[in-house]
């Protein structure tokens, strides 16, 4: 059920140590915001220097306090850090705020300094947000920790940069977005963005997460938990270049974890992605009306050309699609709309707007209305009617009241349909945007902005879910090649026969056991293929036995695979591979193998274990997907075999966590069954 | 050197045709701009009932004007349109603005009329914009024939569509962006979009053209002319999806062009191609001041965690780069910063800048001084510490003078250097940052904007240019598939040797003449390898007799190719393509052959003819490019050799026009020169 953070959003009693009335000082930011809500709770400032702070009287210490501290916000140099902390647990307090900074974003001796203190709040039963935080805010509990006032709303925003807070604060005020609660993560020595997470997912005051995290100490954690939250989460991360990588490490301390391993765990757990507090704030205005399209298809609906061509575009680049409209919505637009109206989609009202802004209300109500529309995107001059004078839309002001009426109606519309309708206006703040944003009609200055939108309340990808980890199976001794194939055969996963040699007595002994053509490794080389360990297509034992006195010469190989070749025809090469994240544990990768995969790049990753239904949507995404149904005559190859050889594969890496990487490369996918020709394993 | 718009841009006297009194007529909005240049030039209102018309005498027809108009704007029903137009042309009208609409956009009946009518104004020796559009102004001459007013400035506007038009002048504001001109294209009966483009690259009070158009008339002079302009041009265009098409069809009358034609034409004109109004916005933006960076090395500043890493991010994903700053860079950063400050870039005053805005100054200094960066991106809060009372940054009101001391400096630095400096920030309308626009800094409140923006000044791949077309060639008589390989012989084209035969007789003559192995194709059927009409590997007279005799009972076609069948060991297929765009002329298609074409579409375009220098270039950026060079152990590829064999394939087809499509696939590039295997041509 996660941890109690009862005590840090709703404490009983709070105290600000550090509290001051120099205005440079961040003590004094945080007193002034937490005395706002004294009615709530008991608010003590306390300055080492006594005094009077803010107007009110400050006790020089917490103990003078004399009474009970629920929750204690510390803000102090860093060297009194630890006995303040210290002394607001003597005095009870289940809660910590630490602003203080100078701990492990300097160094590994402050790294083991939050570590002793994070031990002794823990050992104590209470909880600490931060070091090296700017504090936290609850609007939904009148809790104010932080230097800034947030906007109350649906919104809980969880970030390791408060700034970007602030930026996303402007940003969510132009939607009419709010936040439930902020908070700070800092250095997550004690309560980690996945407790807040977990706390925020059972909150009732909060519909939507967002995530600003440059790392993710338990990423495999974090994963999981927003798979389970059951609202909408988005993460707003960096560190997908070098730059930012080298960055995140230099002003947090943090590892970036690599972005396909980020990406890979978003999708499966269902986060929303995003790159910049731009995106986050389109992706939050479209999910907070809580309305989901049911399909992909997008009417779009202007009055005059270009924005609707423009628009439709950026709706197809999302990934949605702008189907033409059927004959009966065509005919009932028709019948509605004047003659030079275009009515396929998108629909172009063609001037008729300036004329009769109710035009706008009958198309949206009878586009909202047909069965063959998901969502709608109203785009370009709607907005604008009221505020030109004599401009190129030509009406004036007289349509003022008429387009502030039609905004009304379409408000109502809005509300008597499920379906998402979203606008793109020249003229966002115009009274008649403003009249269908407070309906909860999201409303976008940028075409480009209300596509995201809509992409956004668009159903996406089944999301896949974070398997639980399995429980480590008995570890493997060694990891050679012989091992790990006996491992993985023991699993399930299917070989062609092979034996191991030492000479060549023991090679014509297997010669006797199966026939040609043979392949011929050579064992306890790092890279066999690269330094001519490999031998294939050896007819029979004579090109056998030359093949290995050859590779013996050159090699002098302790040990020798000789394995049945098998029949590549008609056969397509997976590479099928894990590796063990620090933070997100084993990941596993797919891919088309042999020089494609080289040359293209072309692979898929998802958080390990992978079931064979998840294997199959990835294989079927990627690039080079067409290859698996046969091209140019070719049959096509057994895909559900190759998935649930990703299922084996992949469930096999997860139960054995001193694997580091393990590869099946090629796995030979063919028109019946997979067969693994070569594996390798790397131990940690 | 393109036709004399003069007369059009700056007429000796303007005459308003169906100038009005109406508020709802369009007359009336472009009679009321037109008299504001009154004391420009005489301008004379035209109303049919005569009476005043804005307070002054309206004349009953131009002819009544008594005096000669030079150019002459006619919004009156589209009954009276062509009597309109020749009374303007009697009346000595070098010029007429067509507001008229209803014709070529309502169909065929439509085009046939205004064609009548543009024929009549060239055979007079006038020009004429439109009809169907919305007017035109020019700044620099004070002409104001359109419905609204355009903030002057250096950007010439040729526009489709009158309300994007509005919103890129709504966007241009925020930038301190004006136009020099403005014209809506209309149906370009006469004077094209080719025309307006030469003219306005002639113009002096033009720094940069922005283009918003549908369709291409001549899609091949568009670029021609643009490539040719000497200033940059920015295309914002639609059409890239389905739905567009329709839209555009139905709108306009127009053919969209497919969205790759338009893109290669672009790329080979060093058009920047943009997508949606705001791209177009921050594009020139970033080129108005006239900064281009002389790499892609990007420096990122900024005072506090998220915005930094984020930002580098995007820099990164625009296709820059971040790299980390040189000691000698970084010393004098670390002498002039905080301990806490990072240096590396992204470069984090870490809280200093709220304290002490100098250091931005001195940060942006070093950074614009410094060798390894080619531009500067400052982010986040800059801005803010002068609006902020306390906030996060702590500092509030007192910071609000170091702050616009800050902005005044870096605005001085900034103009001690030509490296380009781009700003995000939180506040982008502050005071501070207002300094800093002013100081011709672009300032966005986007990252990813100003990511754009600073890509948008570095320098691109180089530009391509547009070949003219040759003169034509004798047109093939046939496109037979033996006729097609001798042509492309004879430019140049290595291909096996071959013999075309009808008979057993035939065949056996061949094999005389050169050994196997061979290759069989049947002739004259569509896609003979679809059709089972194309044997390979036949290793001897034999087994080619064989052969023949089982496909020539199958297909009995009239006759057969006998090859010699190239090696293939070694050998890459390419494929190479020429199509005939309606609106471009030829365009060349290359990419990787086989299989992975049609997997992949890696495939590149440009406007044929392509010179070898080019084709290399496109080789070389293919997804699949690695594999010219050889993986696996494999050597490389003579890809010198196949870019002049794309260079004869494409100068052959260009100098063809009867030639609709013209193939060669595969085109089979060898470690040591190429072959085409099999080539096919479609006439128009």
């Amino acid at each position: 059920m996660g941890r109690d953070l009862s005590a840090l959003f709703d404490p009983v009693s709070v105290a600000v140590v550090g509290a001051s009335d120099d205005p440079a000082k961040y003590g004094h930011a945080i007193a002034a915001q937490a005395i706002r809500a004294d009615g709530r709770r008991p608010v003590h400032l306390v300055n080492r220097r006594g005094g009077t702070v803010l107007g009110r009287t400050a006790a020089p210490s917490l103990t003078a306090i004399g009474e009970p501290v629920d929750l204690a916000v510390v803000s102090v140099p860093a060297a009194g850090f630890e006995d303040a902390v210290d002394e607001a647990l003597r005095c009870g307090a289940r809660a910590i705020v630490a602003i203080t900074a100078g701990f492990a974003e300097t160094g590994d001796a402050g790294r083991a300094r939050q570590h002793a203190v994070a031990e002794r709040v823990r050992a104590a039963g209470a909880v600490m947000v931060g070091p090296n935080c700017l504090g936290i805010a609850d609007n939904t509990t009148d809790l104010f920790l932080a230097s800034d006032t947030f906007t109350p709303g649906g919104i809980a925003l969880l970030s390791q940069s408060g700034n970007l807070a602030l930026e996303l604060q402007l940003r969510f005020a132009s939607h009419g977005l709010g936040f439930s609660r902020f908070v700070s993560l800092g250095n997550q020595a004690d309560v980690t963005l996945v407790d807040l997470l977990a706390d925020c997912a059972r909150h009732e005051g909060t519909r939507a997460i967002a995530v600003y995290a440059e790392d993710f100490a338990d990423g495999r954690a974090f994963a999981e938990a927003a798979a389970e939250a059951g609202k909408p989460v988005v993460l707003l991360t960096a560190g997908r270049g070098d730059a930012s990588a080298r960055s995140a490490q230099s002003h947090t301390g943090a590892l970036t974890t690599s972005a396909d391993v980020v990406t890979a765990a978003c999708r499966d757990a269902g986060v929303e992605l995003v790159a910049t507090p731009r995106e986050l704030a389109v992706g939050l205005a479209a999910l907070n009306g809580g309305r989901r399209a049911a399909g992909r298809r997008v009417a779009v609906l202007t009055d005059g050309g270009g924005h609707g061509v423009i628009a439709a575009d950026c709706v197809e680049a999302a990934g949605l699609t702008v189907p033409e409209l059927r004959e009966p919505t065509r005919q009932h637009l028709r019948e509605a709309l004047w003659e030079q109206s275009a009515v396929a989609n998108p629909v172009d009202l063609a001037g008729m707007g300036e004329q009769d802004p109710g035009s706008y209300v009958k198309t949206v109500d009878a586009l909202l209305a047909a069965e063959e529309v998901d969502a709608v995107l109203m785009t370009g001059y709607f907005g604008g009617y009221a505020a030109a004078e004599g401009g190129l839309g030509g009406g004036g002001t007289v349509l003022a009241d008429g387009e502030q009426a039609a905004a009304r109606l379409i408000a109502g519309r809005h509300r008597a349909t499920a379906k998402p309708l979203v606008v793109q206006s020249m003229y966002p703040e115009s009274p008649s945007c403003r009249t269908l944003a407070a309906a909860g009609i999201p409303v976008f200055a940028a075409t480009e902005d209300a596509a995201r939108a809509l992409a956004a309340t668009a159903p996406g990808t089944p999301r896949a879910g974070v398997l639980p980890l399995p429980r480590p199976a008995l570890p493997l001794g060694e990891s050679g090649y012989m091992e790990t194939r006996r491992a993985l055969e023991e699993a399930g996963l299917a070989f062609p026969v092979a034996c191991e040699i030492h000479d060549e007595a023991g090679l014509l002994a297997v010669t006797e056991e199966f026939t040609g053509p043979y392949v011929l490794k050579a064992l306890h080389l790092l890279h066999k293929s690269d330094a001519g360990g490999v031998a294939l297509g050896l007819a029979g034992p004579g090109e056998l036995l030359t093949a290995f006195r050859e590779m013996h010469a050159r090699l002098g190989a302790p040990s020798y695979s000789v394995e049945a070749m098998a029949d590549l025809t008609d056969g397509i090469e997976l590479i099928v591979g894990v590796n063990r994240d620090p933070h997100f544990g084993p990941v596993a990768m797919v891919g088309l193998g042999g020089v494609l995969a080289e040359a293209l790049h072309d692979v898929a990753f998802t958080l390990a274990p992978v079931p064979a239904d998840r294997a199959l949507n990835l294989l079927r995404g990627l690039r080079t997907a067409a290859l698996l149904d046969g091209v140019r005559g070719k049959p096509p190859v057994d895909v559900a075999a190759a998935a649930a050889a990703v299922e084996t594969i992949t469930a096999f890496a997860a139960a054995h966590p001193e694997i580091a990487e393990l590869e099946v490369n090629p796995l030979l996918v063919r028109p019946r069954g997979v067969l693994a020709l070569d594996s390798r394993a790397v131990l940690a």
